[in-house]
């Protein structure tokens, strides 16, 4: 066997058995395989595509790469939740407390921010003193004690996927339908929980921009679950527009704590029930609308905020110290109308560019900076009202790049939230 | 410009400006993109394609990357010759000591064996003395002296395709019609010659493996030379079987000597005879017809073979000196029956497997070691007749491997050596 044969093999659009496949990604991690065939190959899959069967044999490969978590002395039915990533994507810091609060266990690895995207661990860590990195031990410890906790990536987990990921992310491999799947669901699956609820991001911010690859990732996702005896729930949601209204570190988390206060409605509030409720609905094996109300009754009654201090300072995390940037800059509109459309992805980028993200994993971030929308689509906004506040250190931004991420236009339009909820309908 | 973008726009399959082409040869000759981007990008490129103006335009910044000879203070028209590479293809030693007798002038530049094909260099290496590398003058001089030289490629001819051959190769980018034409014509153009005869291999012993593709390569060659003022002619040879009997690179010598001492008839004479004629035919700007008779009466008359030992001494060979293995096996066939079918590629590899070629660009070679077949595609064997001699020294060889190299069978097939000769038809 030898990995020409088996690029030429995918490049001729044929499928690659299980054994060729444990040879490329045991080749690759032990530097066999070199960079430039592996991408040669992740190009060529990316193009010709998987079939079923070789993605779940993929995800078995790398799975088995790393380390298994075992959440066996978890008490109880843990459940797991996952979003594929977007622009001021927060809910994880919402919808773990009002979880935790039905009684059902939460014990999740998230991780940094990726390209554009934010990640749960760096808004985690805008909060002075919280710890990311805790022992299996105290990881375990924890969920039994408070019901929820949340560590940075275990690096013995699945090993594979981070090489694989990182090789992914330089050469234009990122956007594969098998390779997302398979770099989810083995992350997923090691991490232990047996129900997993998926925020499938679609838009313009998102990595999956089309709602028939949406689907396909998302059936794809169940079944491998389904292989792994995991019950595995995907909820379709819209990225054509940021999250909530805040983007960056510290004021996401400001942000969280408005919802968590039950102070501030919209879709990230809604979108935190949907996932909140279906996961209570999966822990406890009651109707998606049961779950959804003890959600909602959760989160009114304020329970979920407690439940968030409790976890904060568990952590270590001095929410009293969390910092914003004293820069702020108001950016007004320079037109009258409705917002119709924002470029997700470029005020995502933007927020990087002033150092919200990374552009290199070595990239030290500053939490403090960011944006707050004032205005989403569907909204109605004058000339000269403000449009979206900035927050800023020490980094430069051209102020009519962050304008022009907003289409203001004479006509309504009325985005959609959860575009579709999907799981397993029993068939194979 | 960035190469991410790049590779995303060819996985797209949308069309690279010369801009961008220009931004990956010249970022990836200073090695600003990495090996692991490139590939990816050539992936995306052999499974999607290119235009012909993304080909010309590739093509062209591949030339511009080094030195392009001049060869106008060479007196008369130089007629250059390309093979696309197979098995026991040793014309050029033949075809060029024909076309220089007419008067017509070779300043030819050769490669070293690739992969499973042999190359002219080695075999010219395999005469003790024989000086591959001569300076420009020397080289200029010869031609004009003795009407032909053959040198090792000049480092500084187009410097992107040497290290963009060598990631083709590991990376299984080797077949890519897009890839391959743009190798050839640039270092063809390079080279100076105004016109070029082009023969390319088809079958399992080639590169290219079935018509419908060599007939596009043919096509865009010659539209890529008529872009550059170079009539190019392609013919499109047989390669499911060696060319001639002898397999590695002494025993090719010899095999040459035979055929230009008229001493043997059979396939290679033919090629060698056509190629010459059309050589002779394009230098002198008479009908083919003319050439061909021209190349057979300087065959006929020996002069050819005087040429071939003027050459050779010339670039200081020593023709007495040269040798071949002392160690030699005679395998047998073990049934009657007709020749059908030649493991081409196979016997090249097994040719390689006892060091009559490479593996890496560092191993030595061994010239004396090789293939001499007794039967061919459409010859008759009784059981226990000769196949083939294997002329071997240091390395061990499984002798049932080359035995399974011939397919032995009731039919009679009979091979057709030259598929098609293509031309610009004056279209465009």
């Amino acid at each position: 066997m030898n990995i020409i044969d088996i690029i030429l093999k995918k490049k001729a659009k044929k499928t690659l058995t299980k054994k060729e496949l444990e040879f490329v990604i045991k080749g690759y991690v032990n530097d066999e395989i070199k960079d430039y065939q592996m991408s040669s190959l992740l190009m060529a899959i990316n193009i010709n595509g998987m079939t079923d069967k070789e993605v779940l044999d993929l995800t078995d490969i790398m799975l088995h790469s790393g380390e298994v978590i075992d959440l066996s002395s978890i008490d109880g039915i843990v459940v797991d939740k996952h979003s594929t990533g977007g622009v001021g994507d927060k809910t994880s810091l919402i919808v773990l407390p009002i979880v935790a609060c039905s009684g059902v266990k939460i014990a999740k690895m998230s991780g940094r921010g990726l390209g554009h995207t934010g990640g749960t661990i760096d808004k985690l860590e805008s909060i002075p003193g919280f710890k990311v990195n805790l022992s299996n031990d105290d990881f375990i410890k924890q969920v039994n004690d408070i019901g929820l906790a949340i560590v940075a990536g275990n690096e013995n987990l699945v090993i594979a996927d981070k090489k694989i990921y990182a090789l992914r992310d330089v050469t234009g491999n990122v956007e594969s339908i098998p390779l997302i799947a398979s770099s989810i669901m083995s992350k997923k699956i090691a991490s232990g929980a047996s129900k997993i609820v998926i925020d499938l991001k679609l838009g313009n911010g998102a990595l999956i921009k089309n709602k028939k690859d949406a689907k396909t990732l998302a059936n794809l996702m169940i079944k491998i679950g389904k292989f792994y005896d995991k019950e595995v729930v995907v909820f379709i949601t819209n990225m054509d527009e940021p999250l909530g209204y805040n983007i960056g570190n510290s004021l996401e988390v400001l942000e969280c704590i408005d919802i968590l206060k039950n102070n501030k409605d919209g879709n990230l509030k809604d979108l935190c029930l949907n996932l909140a409720g279906m996961m209570i609905s999966l822990g406890k094996n009651i109707s998606f609308d049961e779950g959804l109300k003890e959600a909602n009754e959760i989160l009114e009654s304020k329970r979920a905020y407690q439940k968030f201090e409790e976890w904060i300072s568990y952590q270590n995390g001095d929410l009293t110290k969390l910092k914003v940037a004293s820069k702020m800059f108001s950016l007004k509109s320079n037109k009258d109308g409705y917002i119709t459309k924002i470029d997700t992805y470029k005020l995502g980028n933007l927020a990087r560019s002033i150092k919200a993200g990374r552009y290199k994993k070595e990239d030290s971030i500053d939490y403090e900076v960011g944006f707050v929308l004032n205005k989403k689509i569907g909204d109605f906004v004058f000339e000269g009202e403000e449009l979206v506040k900035i927050y800023i250190n020490d980094k430069d931004l051209n102020v009519k790049d962050v304008i022009d991420c907003f289409k203001i236009e004479d006509n309504l339009v009325k985005p959609k939230l959860i575009i579709d909820i999907i799981r397993d309908n029993g068939c194979n």
